[in-house]
């Protein structure tokens, strides 16, 4: 990413060291990218700790924008308000794949899971990458899913890689985007929100940039523009505020605002779907062992942390076309990095921390 | 609104002859405005035909984008999918008077309603003008709804008029507002979709004017920018195209993305909600007469419904603000016109027409 | 109740003291019973604690299992998992001016709120009592409500009052009933719930009593055996388990297992409704107050909690058909009591703690 | 099932010739049984018409009771209210393989999809059957769900078959069931509700059976009458009337009434899921063809479709247990049929048509 120009910050808060999920401690992201001819998918994975997820469960809600979708493992997010596996995206036909590798994952690691205790609640989220990847091919296997968690850390490549492979937005390159920012609490406390997005959306004509409309100039340099939608969004949140899980489906409704300013009027064919977890205690599994003892976040004092959640959704999305190489794939199929398309008209939106 | 600027044009769709709900033919809209000192506020009425809304109801769907709200009768439309009065709103302490009023109103029409036939549905919308209009007065009564309902009409106003009377937003006069967009279909059909608006959310900060982030000057020149967010918004959309209540749910939501982009993370304090119609056909309260049968638009052509939607929204709170003068209320409490405040700025912002 | 046999017991589970939902401490209850030749109806309020809702709120979820109904306040109670009022009963054209006698209430004790303060959310469910009760009269006032709360206490009356008085079930008397159940728990606790059901749903042919069906015998003695069902029922839950709203909202649904196993199939008609809320904490309205901190039961914990709210609903509904007394109301209407029906039959169902 | 007494006949309507699902016209079922040893598990497909599912969509829609479960494809189908492929149940921990097959099986009837046309929305239903199976040697594969596919038929066997084969209710064998009803509409016309459920859920003393509640004496006879519930049901709605997504999702909940009344309570451990669709019309995946043009049924005229569903799923419960064979599973582990461990009792329940 030498010479090319800093992306734009988005509103008035500060990012946090990383500018990524990451700069929640503890938050770690890891990545498989497969880039083989016409083969360009991949698995990205987001641990929310360090530990066994399905022992020790963060609160977790999400909110679906647009049902249009295949990932699996709301259900149960939404029931019992916590995750219990990595979370897990890749492409839509590979869902089931990883599904049953999150499951092999967990009975290694707990032998009574689906005997003694509950079976384990696979939690894999989606987008069609079939444009530039053989999605029919279905070639993403467990190994994938288990390279991407060895890879887990806390520094990650964004852009054209894990999940992020194959996928577009508004007729250019997609992928993997992350952000964060801090939020300051009027009760003097100061929380963390972190963005990782896995953006596959958008008609060129749509792209509104740092609130520039350069979606009708985006449309004009490339051929597609006149394709329907048919990609998605994943906006996965992470935050290190104590909240419960209803105040977590509130947060996560707020990266619809952000996806929202980029252009988006979460269209037919885009299944957007958000997830909030917080990292502030776990829920234990095992029910002999005591609950955590919280004293959560007053809903009154919630505002800086959706603006946090709209504004580094945001953010990640930008990162995610900024960061995005141009890629080759099935059938001559190619994608061009937004830079290279727009170089020009971008350059004047230097980043400008506030 | 003379030697106004005009309000930028959002989007490349057309506006249907008068950029307001009304272009959606049948729609009419009606205001009571009640002005006296420290009694600021009123009573606006949307009704979706020309015939009684209980005897004839039309398909209908919401979406809460915030519940933080006292809205009544959401409920039984997401049950049953239709209104069956015209659509009130008015400030948050007057919900149930006007609820009252709508029964009355119903029982007079169809004295067997509560008895052969069900009870009516009131559906009231409400935001809280309490910092111009001296809410805990109470003064809104039935006869001021149905004042409204006799003066609805194709032609109406905007601006600080009717439930708009004592809102504000942006730190700045809000009120009412409202738009159209013409939605061509890959089908070859054309429908219209037109949005009305009470607006009273926003910071000052906050405010982006089709694009334009000016609300960090906006806040400089407003002594109340440091205020927290305590308004709302209701957004109502209409639409000529066939949909049921499961594709209307789904326009109301694109609502959402027309209000992110002026700058609202939905607030905590902010109750926004947003209702779609249809006045493809009706559906009869009576079940001994025929239901209509109709052929609905297919969910893949629905796309350009939901650019309309959220540009017609995002125009109406536009012209809400644009249209709204300066307010003078309890307390000594006044609202600027956000023309006044930024008039050097916006003045470059001038209407096109795509 | 002399002479009477005793209602059958529902369940495994011992009832609290009372047998009523003011076994959960601190709840209270208190009716306004207008019985008057054509208007017989009423109020019923239930009080969640003996302070001010609005400044100590209870958390609290509900769940609709049939939104063919116009009772207000749910919507933000599912945003913000808190009841700020005590929880009023009434007929179905009265929940304005009852919810208008809320906010006044809350006003006078709290000059803030709609201010500096948040206006309040009124919380107020209905059953069409049209049948008994001149509805359309719309009697009901303020005053009825300001009495109800007056009058609440840990000892109240069931059947024909209150709001209840003009309701009816199964095609005989309805109205209010209550029970409770405790609930021992895997971890040693031991939990208190309580049920207070407004029961003005069922045709005669589907009663089912303690498992008896003898619905189709009722149907024979009654002459308006093949009336639809136009009918509702509110079911309000109280526990004294720590819980969350979401959790909250998994007991409300509970409710209607005990409802379906009355003969239920929450009918078209019948707006069914059920609120479950907790009195193991509050949270503070006032931000600056201190939030509550509370290790919440594991969910895996939960289901003697389950059994106790499907049971003590059940056993509230019998409750309030054993309570009810025959009632003459507008236009010769009138519904017997169910003991005057079917005395004979039921004596044989006596009640038989576990 | 010689010699064994007729099941009792559940509520006042009549069953179809078969008093199977299939007795809704065009609806077949098929299963892959596997049985060796340790290894008790399988697959059952319903397949809503003769034609391809992906092509020619039904309306559905579902209602969650508990989300404690691993089910996909719900998001979708609540979003466009329509199925896309035959609805496949297994076990938990074969949702990815099925899910996976249904892709491959679509893919190849369907080059287009993931395409031109839409990725296609695999639906899978689980329940949890590792008490009697080896769950984590996840053995179902590909082959399983295509030879279910290949044997579906209007006729089909019921109790420890398919997905059923090793399931378990109130501590003794459950499975397959399945039931319907003719549901006269007030309007004169006719129509067919089936139920077909995959039961596996339901503590022995919670058992009640056609309003007999043998539960205490069915847990005195076996020893696992202490388990806490880990099971969880899938029940399935198929009608001939002709709803919207909407009103399907309203008959999909009435399956919980009919739940209820076995002695459920919706307990935590249980995924109690219900999905209703009709075969009343298609909606073509192609937007290029005519969408259907028909007159719902007025929702007013549903409470006999209401009852059937109720009636119909306690029915299908009921064959469930009735069909149910002794099998022996994993670590000498088994479950008895209820009609052996109760002959006695409940061979006075026989069976009475209405």
């Amino acid at each position: 990413m030498k010479n090319t120009p800093l992306p734009p910050h988005i509103g008035a808060l500060h990012p946090g060291p990383r500018n990524a999920i990451t700069d929640v401690a503890g938050v770690t992201v890891g990545h498989t990218t497969i880039a083989d001819g016409p083969i360009q998918t991949g698995v990205t994975v987001i641990r929310p700790h360090g530990g066994d997820a399905y022992r020790d469960r963060v609160p977790a809600a999400g909110t679906v924008l647009n049902g249009f979708g295949k990932s699996i493992g709301l259900m149960q997010v939404e029931e019992l308000g916590v995750l219990e596996t990595p979370i897990a995206l890749t492409n839509t036909f590979s869902v089931g794949a990883i599904a049953q590798a999150q499951i092999h994952q967990c009975v290694a690691a707990n032998p009574q899971c689906g005997r003694r205790l509950p079976t384990v609640n696979p939690l894999v989220f989606e987008c069609n990458d079939g444009y530039l990847n053989d999605i029919q091919a279905m070639v993403v296997s467990e190994e994938h899913y288990l390279a991407a968690l060895a890879a887990a850390g806390p520094g990650f490549a964004q852009g054209a890689v894990g999940a992020g492979r194959g996928m577009s937005s508004f007729g250019v390159k997609g992928g993997i985007g992350s952000a964060s920012r801090i939020a300051p609490i009027a009760n003097g406390a100061e929380y963390r929100v972190g963005a990782l997005v896995l953006s596959n959306f958008g008609r060129p004509a749509q792209l509104t940039l740092a609130g520039h409309a350069i979606g009708p100039m985006l449309a004009e340099r490339l051929a597609a523009a006149g394709e329907p939608e048919k990609g998605s969004i994943i906006l996965i949140l992470a935050t290190d505020a104590p909240l419960d899980a209803r105040q977590l489906r509130r947060l996560s409704l707020r990266a619809g605002a952000g996806l929202a300013r980029t252009g988006s009027v979460f269209g037919h064919g885009s299944g957007d779907i958000a997830l909030a977890f917080s990292t502030a205690y776990t829920v234990p599994q095992d029910s002999s062992r005591p609950m955590p003892q919280i004293a959560m976040l007053h809903d009154a004092l919630v505002d800086p942390l959706f603006q946090a959640v709209a504004d580094s959704a945001e953010q990640a999305i930008i990162h995610a076309l900024w960061h995005a190489e141009t890629v080759e794939g099935r059938d001559g199929h190619s994608r061009r990095a937004l830079l290279d398309v727009m170089a020009d008209r971008i350059s004047q939106f230097s980043e400008q921390a506030p």
